[in-house]
């Protein structure tokens, strides 16, 4: 693994995502008292930063492999990323998606040609009926975050962001499953000297936070929060990356996200998702740490449900 | 008036204005048949094209003009429009908004350094007490909508779009106080020699399809639109411009313009406000009739409640 691996990453993903805009706000700035840039990653294809890993885990298959197909468990940005990076380059995806998940998210992946397969609403149920069609059908499982792949794949947002603007001295991203910090750590690591990256992580969820403070990967009892994207838990695979390459990360409240995501939408014009204003609410939380230095942020998705939006 | 013109206007307000990204959806393309460019004003300084004219107007003042300042009558974004060309081109605004005008509204122009005047909330008390002021103070009135220096600067949009997609066949905006589309339909006239403009109105405000029906300027006896930047009329400089260059001038209906908000913002992944969406609802209502076309959206602004959002 090095920066000549992930640059190849990013040529062999090119053709099949969108190179995302950076987009920033005087306004914002004069709020914030730095200079912030803002990777849009709601306006990927699907919308999400999941598009990445998910092409880039299917393109890694071998023929054999993709001849077969892919199969993933995912209630959220996954499950459409995986059908349609699949659908993209001609391999089968089987989605296992709990049966309580909204009908409009399940017809979203059938729409990009996805296999519905629905579950028990548990993580265990999700699981076993993974491996059950693994199984059954010869295919091959992708996991959302814990896969180098889908590591490496995430990583080319933060890579395109240092490109853009190669003297940034943080970047902040929201923290779930791990995967998007972990791809994150891994670019500014190769590409840059001193950028940093901070997680952002809603106090409801802290699992990733207190990890890194035990040493081993924590649960979460409850997951009370708005950032529905953030509700899953590490994983062996990037717990080190992030243990070695992530500075550290911060807590929020609910209403810390609220109001993040309220500026984002009214300052920025654009729509996002809860779980990305957690990474500008981290930097918020704090700003006068950050004072005059050049702070990216990670806007991780802006698939949200429109008749419910906290403000 | 001519070609040469606007690219002046456009080298002059180029260091005050955003040139704004041009925004393209795979999926809204799929949906509509033809291919769509959404020229992104919602990203413009202030949030609206509106300072692409008030900053050309004021440019085109002479010094001892500039040295007194400018009044306007607005409760929208011309207001803070105005406001914020003014303070970047160091000159004094008054705005003259109405009593009933949001708090909001008004804070904002007190922001970008502008001198709120407030008076009755009729369309009588609003020129009144601007040509008070206009009087008292010896500053130049600046009209929002029917000024050719204000049109001009409005046409920027649509030269940049072209600029950047100069195939274009159809050019869609709003059609509020004639400011922007006779704007952009000098700029498709001087830019392209085959790029028709067309026009979209509520049916609830429209004076602009029934003045070009009648041949004069037609008013509005109510304006129950969610459109709330398209209740003006139209003026005596910009009704010519309009009735040589404009194609024709399409209705649609609150639902029809909903519809068309809700597909820019979960498509695009943008905030943009309702008056933006009749340009799309305007061209969704025809669409079988552009089949395979290339088709230009202005998309106007982005300054909305988000606490009043339709959905």
């Amino acid at each position: 693994m090095g920066k000549e691996e992930l640059i190849q990453v990013h040529k062999d993903i090119a053709p099949f995502i969108h190179k995302t805009p950076v987009l920033t706000s005087q306004l914002i700035d004069g709020i914030a008292g730095v200079h912030l840039f803002f990777k849009c990653e709601n306006f990927q294809k699907m919308g999400a930063f999941k598009m990445r890993g998910a092409t880039h885990a299917i393109m890694n298959l071998s023929e054999v492999q993709k001849s077969k197909g892919v199969v993933t468990h995912s209630s959220g940005n996954f499950a459409q990323a995986l059908a349609l990076s699949a659908k993209s380059l001609g391999v089968k995806a089987f989605i296992v998606m709990p049966s309580s998940a909204p009908g409009v998210k399940k017809e979203a992946v059938k729409g990009y040609g996805g296999i519905v397969i629905e579950c028990e609403p548990t993580l265990e149920a999700r699981a076993s009926t993974a491996k059950a069609i693994q199984e059954k059908e010869g295919v091959t499982f992708i996991h959302p975050s814990n896969d180098l792949d889908v590591i490496l794949g995430q990583g080319t947002a933060c890579m395109e962001l240092l490109e853009e603007v190669p003297d940034l001295d943080y970047v902040f991203t929201p923290v779930g499953g791990g995967g998007l910090i972990a791809g994150t750590a891994l670019a500014a690591h190769y590409f840059s000297e001193t950028c940093k990256v901070i997680g952002g992580e809603p106090f409801e969820v802290d699992d990733a936070y207190r990890s890194l403070k035990s040493g081993v990967i924590e649960s979460n009892t409850s997951a009370n929060t708005i950032a529905d994207g953030l509700k899953t838990q590490l994983g062996n695979i990037n717990f080190p990356i992030i243990q070695k390459h992530v500075e550290k990360i911060t807590r929020v409240t609910e209403a810390e996200i609220v109001a993040a995501m309220k500026l984002i939408w009214e300052r920025l014009k654009i729509v996002s998702e809860p779980s990305s204003a957690v990474a500008l609410a981290a930097f918020l939380k704090e700003k006068e740490t950050f004072k005059d230095k050049k702070i990216g942020i990670i806007i991780s998705g802006g698939n949200v449900d429109l008749s419910h939006l906290p403000f």
